[in-house]
């Protein structure tokens, strides 16, 4: 059987130049804050996510009833019910529901791979998703939502984090410049997380917007077990149904 | 006077997103081979070098009579002088003459941004190169050529270790993620650098191609004060015009 391969693509117009093409997993990352609160969202019992790529497509889901969660440059809309905090997620209100979720990065690039099998990562879900990943023996391709196509360093710290804790134990054959890189910015980033996020673009826009709030909270690795997948049109935790492989 | 920026481009394809859209300098990179390719070229005294995109097009500088270089993933076209080695444009022959080069990478970023102002930058020229942009007092985008559009290495190790260069000795303001994780990635890669990029998939591409004997010459810092600079559709050394200036 041939050794499987780690592949990350540091922004989302990569992905189609990809080396990998053939069975192969894509792990879809935005630490600030899409992905990091798609897996709060499950942690606190929300039932279903459904990403939407354009904000016209988020009113109408408001229209038809849904809870929406949406924001532009780190901003709600003033229709949405929250915008993209992860501790939004966490409301008594959203238990049992399905929300409909647009951001500026992260949905967008969930959009692109929708054909795809697609899971959800974070620092939140690490572990779980590392155990996940290797008992599903497949090609993996970590996709970093990033800023605007911009390269952005922490969602490839947190694909340097991921494809460490993947080769620590499992064999995986690594081509790719891009997973050699993230895994030695990890490897400087990992001695002190946040002080090392703090020099990070996007971290200093949350400041500018007093989002600063959930920026500890992102960068807590495993909080949660659960493992949000991509399934057509909507996101669902599938720990549940498999707890007992793991 | 507004501090002036650094910004990185990893790949070619994401240089139509970068921050930086005024008044800027591009400095071009593709370290294994093509920008320290033509920097051993006016070391050795050649007048100039015409990039050309497509094969078809090189060969039709070949029809009129220049020196024609180049190479298709590493591996020399059957109508061409030479490929791609560094070496290749040391020759006596070469001397003196104008050259028309086409390269899998280097080339195709050339194009790309030939109407900008455009400097060659290699490990060769690093220290004459860091001098001249500081003098210029512009924003500088540093956009590495990558490897098919991917991300890879040795040219964004390049780019940490000029970026880190400028700043260790004039103030910018830094503000491109890309920036910071190429100077971390610099700050790995310096310790030792030859042990560092052996892991790098063009360094492999090239050992399967018996094409090693380049790869320490690429990596060796100031072997040369050329400034190559791309003007309109051939690249000449400036560095003599200036030579008092710096």
């Amino acid at each position: 059987m041939k050794t499987k391969t780690i592949e990350v693509c540091l922004s989302p117009i990569l992905f189609p130049h990809r080396l990998t093409k053939e069975d192969f997993i894509v792990v879809i990352v935005d630490i600030l804050r899409a992905t990091t609160a798609i897996c709060s969202a499950f942690e606190n019992g929300v039932k279903e996510i459904i990403p939407v790529a354009g904000t016209e497509n988020a009113k109408k889901y408001k229209e038809k009833g849904y809870l929406v969660a949406a924001e532009r440059d780190g901003k709600i809309l003033d229709f949405a019910d929250f915008g993209n905090s992860p501790f939004n997620f966490m409301k008594k209100e959203a238990i049992d529901k399905t929300i409909a979720y647009s951001t500026t990065n992260g949905t967008q690039a969930i959009e692109m791979v929708k054909e795809h099998e697609v899971y959800i990562g974070s620092f939140s879900n690490l572990e779980i998703l590392t155990q996940w990943l290797i008992k599903q023996d497949r090609n993996i391709v970590i996709l970093c939502a990033g800023w605007k196509n911009k390269f952005n360093l922490e969602d490839s710290v947190f694909a340097g984090a991921l494809a460490k804790n993947l080769t620590d134990r499992h064999h995986f054959n690594i081509q790719c410049d891009s997973t050699l890189a993230s895994m030695d910015l990890w490897d400087i980033a990992r001695k002190d997380l946040l002080q090392y996020i703090d020099k990070c673009s996007h971290r200093q826009r949350l400041r500018e917007y007093m989002l600063d709030d959930v920026v500890e909270y992102c960068f807590t690795p495993n909080t949660t077990k659960v493992i949000p997948k991509l399934d057509g049109i909507g996101i669902t935790d599938i720990s549940k149904n498999y707890s007992s492989n793991l």
